[in-house]
């Protein structure tokens, strides 16, 4: 039988990673959890460590993504505003330079009451659509809502840098920042002035809106600015399916993940009730990326809810979501075969203890395809360092996976 | 709790590595010695080997000190002769060539009659206060006494090249050598000019100096020339606290080791009786890092004797040492908790059957700072190699113990 190419699915379970946490005994979370899915996984597969960005690099949501994608993010990344402002479904341009901003609540000094404008949940896309279009020199300014008091803000236009500082001051009773240039730059001085001159606008513009007019009648706090932060350059960058040759589908509820992976192309497949934290669809986000392999060669499978746990301190509830993940990835692991090639792993760690991403490398099974099976049997940050895959980075998991599955061509002969 | 940056105390135990011994029945050192302590350190800890500059490559002790302390060897070693220096307590300057020299004895015809000048271990510091100063050409000459024979030569000047050859000819009733320039740079053969010039000049001075005028007349060698060896030019160097951000100290005996250490800004500690041999002061050297980790971020504790042990070809004195090491180190290992980070482990291996040092790579544990643990329970080559962090260069080490240990940002959001 002749090579035949092999479909992946690769599989994030973002912040699984842990360290020995003293509430279970000093079991890390995924040490402690009942995962028989998961155990049979890495006994049919081969299993090993990963540092995403390298040893001791503390990864980035954004950074490591784009290295698991296959991207080198030294060379694609300024900031998370791209990404997010493709999650939030702007269609970006090389050049472009994205925020993430918040409808925020100012008074009339521009002194911060609330970041999140009272945690606003309607009326955005009409401020967003006030503010839309507009122009201020030769830049087009380009906003467009997301849930709640979030949305992306887009500068598009010549001579523009991401070298510039946050107009959100982060802290409440704390004046809106003047954004600064972050090098002795032209483009960061222009970029800096028209980020200044949107910010007043913004007030200008949005505290007399009608939406607004309305909140303060009904005693809501209004939503009459908009604050940036995360700038970012939207990179030069090649779609996956022509870097790689795939075509490839994603399956993502957080706007930054989803972001990077339109950007990259993937067909970003929308699954009810997923919601990108730890009471997501985990059933219908697996269904989906069973369905989407049917006409796609490349599944990128996105789970949120560890990091977030992890991010609450929630040692508990890490690891009944991991038994969760476990549970809902059965019909994948009970499937599989030489055709299909699984990678689980996770992009960082995000322990207990610290509530932070960390740079304690990452466990990774990889199995299916009739690809090599090592002795591990279980599936956790210990165990999978016994395995016959030993210590890798992110950047090597990609081409590994389309090395292994025949989709890269013999270098020699 | 957030991010709580921990304490970072790395161990080097130079040339501990090694490879079966016939005389140990065929077992190394660290499998042949007890050492119940270091066994508890890698219980506790995770486990792994290290090439300190990379598979196959044999490690000099300075190359691999400026690995495992975080610099780039081939952006910052030219030749030991600056950090022999630094030892033995010159402040040089960026540009600076310096050279390890002997206080040596030649006849009239050059002719070397004792490289140790009878292992003079007197009146050296006046027979450097001699020479210290002068100036040839545009170049000045500074020059400083070590212990016993030894002692470094630094040129300061213009247009000065670390590629020179020695004028020590390293061997017996051999002539002085002439220096040669070792690239066509007009560099190279400046220096070469002055420090041929500075040889003729430290013979003329010295052979009638006070000094030696009474070594004659007691039969004893006189020390009547300077014999250069191991050029090198001093680094531009970043101080370890402005490259990392921790505020650092190191326990060294040995002037290499310890010079490159103060180059670096680690405050050097002196402990009574820390010889850089196997006769050391242990239990002193254990405590003085343990007290200077209360008012430093990062603490460097180097042990000598297993290198020196091995170089004599010393299976059984090997073993003791590294006993001896075991014995010491219960106070750090005992009292081991989650704001401590240990790493314990060797610059390079230097086995007995050789007495050199070699390209084995050598074992590591990272224990403490509620890090992961893995299953490794003893601590030597083969132990160690069945453990989580799997095979690493030196230069992944102290990366890799700063992100674990919270020191670094992370790289994206």
């Amino acid at each position: 039988m002749a090579n035949v190419k092999k479909k992946i699915l690769m599989i994030i379970c973002d912040g699984m990673g842990d360290r020995p946490v003293p509430e279970l005994d000093g079991k890390t979370p995924l040490q402690a959890a009942n995962t028989p899915n998961l155990d049979k996984l890495a006994t049919i597969g081969k299993n090993g460590m990963m540092s995403t960005l390298g040893h001791g690099v503390i990864p980035g949501s954004d950074t490591a993504h784009l290295a698991l994608l296959g991207y080198d993010p030294h060379k694609t990344y300024s900031g998370r505003g791209p990404f997010e402002a493709g999650g939030i479904g702007l269609d970006l341009l090389a050049g472009d330079i994205a925020f993430r901003v918040n409808f925020s609540t100012v008074d009339e000094n521009m002194t911060v009451i609330d970041r999140r404008a009272g945690r606003i949940t309607e009326g955005t896309d009409k401020l967003a659509d006030a503010l839309d279009g507009m122009t201020i020199e030769d830049v087009q300014i380009i906003i467009k809502a997301g849930v709640e008091h979030r949305a992306a803000l887009v500068l598009r236009g010549s001579g523009l840098s991401p070298n510039v500082g946050d107009t959100d001051p982060h802290e409440l009773n704390t004046k809106v920042l003047e954004a600064k240039p972050l090098d002795a730059d032209a483009k960061a001085e222009k970029t800096a002035t028209i980020l200044n001159e949107f910010t007043k606008k913004s007030y200008e513009i949005l505290d007399v809106h009608e939406v607004n007019v309305k909140r303060k009648a009904d005693s809501q706090q209004p939503a009459n600015i908009v604050l940036c932060r995360g700038a970012g350059a939207m990179p030069k960058i090649q779609l996956f399916s022509e870097k790689f040759g795939l075509k490839g589908a994603a399956i993502v509820g957080i706007p930054l993940v989803k972001g990077l992976c339109r950007i990259i192309g993937l067909d970003t497949i929308e699954v009810e009730g997923a919601t990108g934290s730890a009471n997501t669809n985990l059933n219908g986000k697996v269904e989906a990326s069973l369905t989407a392999l049917e006409d796609h060669d490349f599944v990128f499978l996105h789970f949120k809810g560890a990091d977030a746990l992890a991010h609450d301190f929630d040692a508990q509830g890490k690891v009944r979501f991991l038994e969760d993940v476990d549970k809902a990835l059965a019909p994948i692991i009970d499937g599989l075969d030489e055709k299909l090639i699984v990678a689980f792993t996770a992009d960082h760690s995000s322990p207990i203890v610290t509530g932070e991403h960390s740079a304690d490398p990452v466990p990774l099974v990889i199995a299916g395809g009739g690809l090599r099976i090592d002795n591990v049997t279980k599936f956790d940050e210990i165990s999978a360092s016994q395995g016959s895959l030993g210590n890798l980075t992110g950047s090597d998991l990609l081409p590994m996976l389309l090395g292994l599955g025949g989709w890269r061509k013999m270098y020699g002969a």
